[in-house]
């Protein structure tokens, strides 16, 4: 068995491609790596790599991470700047088994001396969302936006490996220096080919407050079926938060078993994600909730086409 | 009931001055700030605050993080340099609901803005440390160094509330940029009012792996008594790790349950801790390994002499 979950309609074209050339089945690791690349290059996703929004200074500052879960070796960096691929940088640092987790200079330090892709990671579109935004009236509350938001990509391969992986820009407008859960390793992300893996997307604040991803392979590891852990570990975290702080901002995840099931909890109603296995093509899923059920609904070819054409739109000042 | 426990002998003082001030009685989350306070502005203690070890490039990056049981809320900073007291700064950015985990210049800029005292961070006794280093061969692997390392507070107070904190200058030599547990919600501290607090000090990279401190208090919900709590997380992690990765790094943790009975778990020889209650004077414990079982011994007074002496002893280059 092979399969392969990732967060948000943007991972489809990228997960396609890396089925395609068989590298799902071969290596779980390099196949992370190479669809998320992907998504990162991709100028017309707005919160992940090239293109992704900027934080209040207009700097955009990304985030990534990635685990193994053969050796549970992890690297991830943290508000990084001009780096093309930050995904390949943390799968680099994954390598090493002290100094793993690299924040802001230092990561980028680490990244050129290893010779990565700089760039400058501004897009001219992401300038403009820039722009128009601080025309407006700035909004008192930051918020993930709806609908595209962090990768994270779980994924098992024929030799029984699982790796997860993630990138993002955070939050457009954030503070700067602000990082949320997608390169915190057991939150936005974690992997144990004994097990499953699991990689989030939304506020990354509140998800770092139930180490999410973590908490799902735990889940799995008592021997809990995929999608009761899912739905378990986040409608436990939605509670709490709830209970203890009033308030609690969108949580998505995602997770595959040993045996390449998937998972899939949220508590939002717009959530997207692609799944693909030995036995089934790329399908992009919606997340629909009925009389607070959960129900799955595979994307119409029109919704595919819709949402990239917004994606694409012309922005107007 | 109220208690406080913090990782090391360094804490003793510290512990005992917000004892003394009742401050451990009223307010769990003041009272570690408090403490932590102290152990940052003492130079002698080269691994948190003023005084701590520099990087590889002679630069003192430091970690904080903080977290209150009664809201989930939580602050940390990672990477910053030149602030005098992290752990206010991880206090302030509990206050927080977004924007709470910052790296670097952007941590840095919001210590400015909020008025929090800057300082040259390389105390001399710490730059004297660096050039004798350069001088000796460089030691190929990172390693925490022995009996003082990441302080990490866990407190209890009379209205119930648990919380913990970490400070740390993270390891002598790292890499510039890098960054352990101790900033990380779930791994260097964690803290649920419901069910218990719990901090990690040693390899960072290895306790993420684990999400030790999460783990821990995610024990306690299941209704393990906290030392069994901490034994059996810590346990698991080790065994996990050698399995996996073949070796594992220093592994130690300090908890508190509802109540304010401790738990400790350590897998090295040398550690120690504080701990304080409402009918326990601040004690330093020192943990012993047996034919493979831990014992508590107390400190004795010389032993705690010795301690200050050789901290405080003449470097000489």
């Amino acid at each position: 068995m092979w399969a392969m979950i990732g967060t948000w309609r943007m991972a489809l074209e990228a997960i396609d491609q890396v089925v395609k050339s068989d590298e799902c089945k071969k290596d779980a690791g390099s196949a992370i790596v190479k669809a998320i690349k992907q998504i990162e290059d991709f100028e017309y996703f707005k919160s992940v790599g090239y293109g992704g929004l900027p934080n209040e200074d207009m700097d955009v500052e990304l985030d990534a991470g990635y685990m193994n879960g053969d050796t549970l070796a992890f690297g991830a960096i943290m508000a990084v700047r001009d780096i093309k691929n930050p995904i390949e940088v943390a799968y680099a640092l994954s390598k090493e088994y002290t100094s793993c987790l690299l924040a802001s200079a230092g990561a980028s330090r680490f990244a050129r001396n290893h010779g990565f892709q700089q760039k400058d990671m501004l897009s001219p579109r992401a300038k403009l969302h820039y722009l128009k935004r601080m025309k407006e009236e700035r909004q008192v509350e930051l918020k993930p936006y709806i609908g595209h938001d962090t990768v994270g990509i779980c994924a098992l391969d024929e030799k029984g490996s699982l790796c997860a992986g993630t990138s993002t820009s955070g939050l457009f407008m954030k503070k700067a220096g602000r990082v949320g859960d997608s390169p915190i390793l057991g939150s936005g992300y974690y992997a144990d080919s004994d097990y499953g893996c699991c990689s989030a997307t939304g506020l990354g604040e509140d998800l770092m407050k139930g180490c999410i991803s973590f908490q799902v392979v735990e889940l799995l590891k008592q021997g809990i079926p995929v999608q009761e852990a899912c739905s378990q570990a986040l409608q436990a975290l939605h509670d709490r938060l709830l209970r203890k702080q009033g308030k609690v901002g969108d949580l998505s995840i995602v997770a595959l078993d040993k045996n390449g099931n998937f998972g899939v909890a949220t508590n939002i109603d717009n959530f997207s994600f692609v799944y693909a296995s030995k036995t089934q093509a790329p399908t992009v899923y919606l997340v629909k909730k009925q009389n607070g059920k959960m129900e799955l609904e595979v994307a119409s070819q029109q919704w595919l086409n819709d949402y990239l054409t917004t994606r694409m739109a012309a922005i107007e000042l």
